[in-house]
């Protein structure tokens, strides 16, 4: 049996079909799994695994319990010349963002800033495949995204905030885009679920157990525990600002708000999310790639290593080179259920 | 000589007047000077004391120094529908803030967001002060600036980003709007300061001595040492993302790329600022400002007995109702360099 667990290489496209086939078999267009596909195989290529491939069995699972709409179409509202509104009909986040695109990017460059605010949508994947593109055309892009209630408020007894990342990317003149994206949790959820199923102990600070203590198990934490926010008050304070900007502002859902439980198997978390894209040609002096490609090298000279970022690229090269590893239980597992 | 502190209770407007003569006398204008102690004597009156009083020798020093143009008149350029830039000639930011906020206003209600860019100045201030304003006329807004060299980017060996705040307000329905104003590093350098002087030490993880290690004293800190980011990898690539916007985005200085060598006394960054201001009529659903008091209701339901800024706003009611309380001391030494 041991060789199910040495890894496979599959080329980037072969792992884009066959997650298109399975999202398509479990009730999804063929534009909403195109785009799914892309970003959860973008993922799994750049070895940010806990969005990748092991997103699958939530993914079909929340289809298949009725949560989210997997055929929904964007509806795109062109609401004022720097402001894009999407009503994603209660279906995935990412196609309702690629519906309304092409309109956000017009609005950037001539407005020198728009937003898009999605509502009514779910975001079940990593929040830098949505910026970056943005910083691959010459754009600074801004992005937050509610999701469900795990995270303790600093000063709190119980949880309310989700993990709500907030992710950026900005263009650089000598190498790819300068991206991050952060949980302001203290641990990304997915992290979470990895570490549990491996048997590891967490960093202290992550979370507390049911009762409201500390704990450094997962299992814990999962198991009606709860996440902490990351850098105590201040992590708290950006947490508060992802929900407001990301549920108040775009009219979906508060990470409290809705209510699964007549869903089994639901996992996605249906809430809103909002971008802000900068056009920076509109800014005073030289031009911005060159200052970050100035700060880049600054970061370098002060002894930094690794830029955020830094990592992926790498493990995107790599992936080029010699296809995406993945272990043979987990490829046996996506082709049995992409029905082959 | 215990009657020197013992507190003197001071009008909000007999303080402002008081700071404006300390302006005008060390060379600024008297819209500048109006600005400045607006500013200040705001931050005083709501507690905010690292920003208060405390900060006026400092402004003194910075303009005899001859470092920053206390009589700077700020150009405003209406670059595009969403987008204002000030140069603002080598003078406070404030007053730069000032002369493009009305057109800021329009262009936010009109295209739904905008974005303020100011470079070529100083920024000596809270950053609060900058956003809590948008917020009591509807408005959502974020403002990030950055400083001088005096954080050490996670993983780096040396200091390069400035204490780098971000700034955030947003209107509630029934009560003040929600406003917070973090640095990204551990502690701000004011709190820093202020420790140095009361002999105290800090909290464990603030900053590192002048060999790079891990140091509880301020004055360390203080002379050759440096801060850490707050909350590791993530503090740090937000204050990274702050250098970016700041002054990449603006055409100010990063935090590392001025030179005051030639003006003993200087103490003032000069960097860039940005802000963006959003009007949340253009989202869907429910009024954002009953939506963000439902965010604020279900803070306190979690246990939540604080949100950020209501501390602040104690304090200004106790000074609407008893006068600024200011030790004998700390008004003697105002009054001497307001020249009575």
């Amino acid at each position: 049996m041991s060789a199910q667990n040495e890894p496979v290489h599959l080329a980037f496209d072969a792992l884009v079909s066959l997650l298109q086939q399975i999202f398509v078999r479990h009730g999804t267009s063929a534009e909403v799994a195109e785009t799914l596909a892309l970003n959860c195989a973008g993922a799994e290529r750049d070895g940010a695994h806990s969005h990748g491939v092991f997103r699958i069995p939530g993914y079909v699972s929340t289809l298949n319990s009725g949560w989210v709409n997997g055929r929904a179409v964007p509806v795109v509202d062109d609401v004022a010349s720097g402001f894009v509104r999407v009503d994603a009909g209660g279906g995935f986040a990412q196609p309702a963002l690629a519906a309304a695109r092409p309109l956000l990017v017009e609005k950037a460059r001539s407005a020198g800033i728009a937003a898009l605010a999605i509502h009514n949508s779910h975001h079940f994947a990593a929040l830098w495949p949505d910026v970056e593109p943005f910083a691959e055309e010459g754009l600074v892009a801004l992005s937050v995204v509610n999701s469900m209630t795990c995270v303790v408020p600093h000063g709190a007894d119980r949880p309310l905030f989700g993990t709500n990342p907030i992710a950026f990317a900005a263009p650089r003149a000598d190498g790819g885009p300068i991206v991050f994206d952060l949980a302001t949790s203290a641990i990304a959820h997915g992290d979470v679920q990895i570490a549990a199923r491996k048997g590891e102990k967490l960093p202290a600070g992550m979370g507390v157990d049911s009762l409201g203590q500390p704990t450094q198990d997962p299992k814990a934490i999962l198991e009606g525990g709860a996440l902490l926010p990351f850098g105590g008050h201040k992590g708290s304070a950006l947490s508060m600002m992802v929900e407001l900007l990301a549920a108040a502002l775009t009219g979906g859902n508060f990470s409290f708000e809705f209510d699964w439980s007549n869903h089994p198997g639901a996992k996605t978390p249906w809430t809103g999310q909002l971008m802000i894209v900068i056009d920076p040609s509109k800014s005073a002096g030289q031009p911005f790639a060159l200052r970050s490609q100035e700060l880049v090298r600054q970061m370098h000279a002060a002894g930094l290593r690794r830029l955020p970022g830094d990592r992926r690229h790498r493990e995107r090269e790599k992936s080029a080179a010699s296809g995406i590893a993945l272990d043979a239980a987990a490829l046996a597992q996506l082709r049995e259920l992409a029905g082959e």
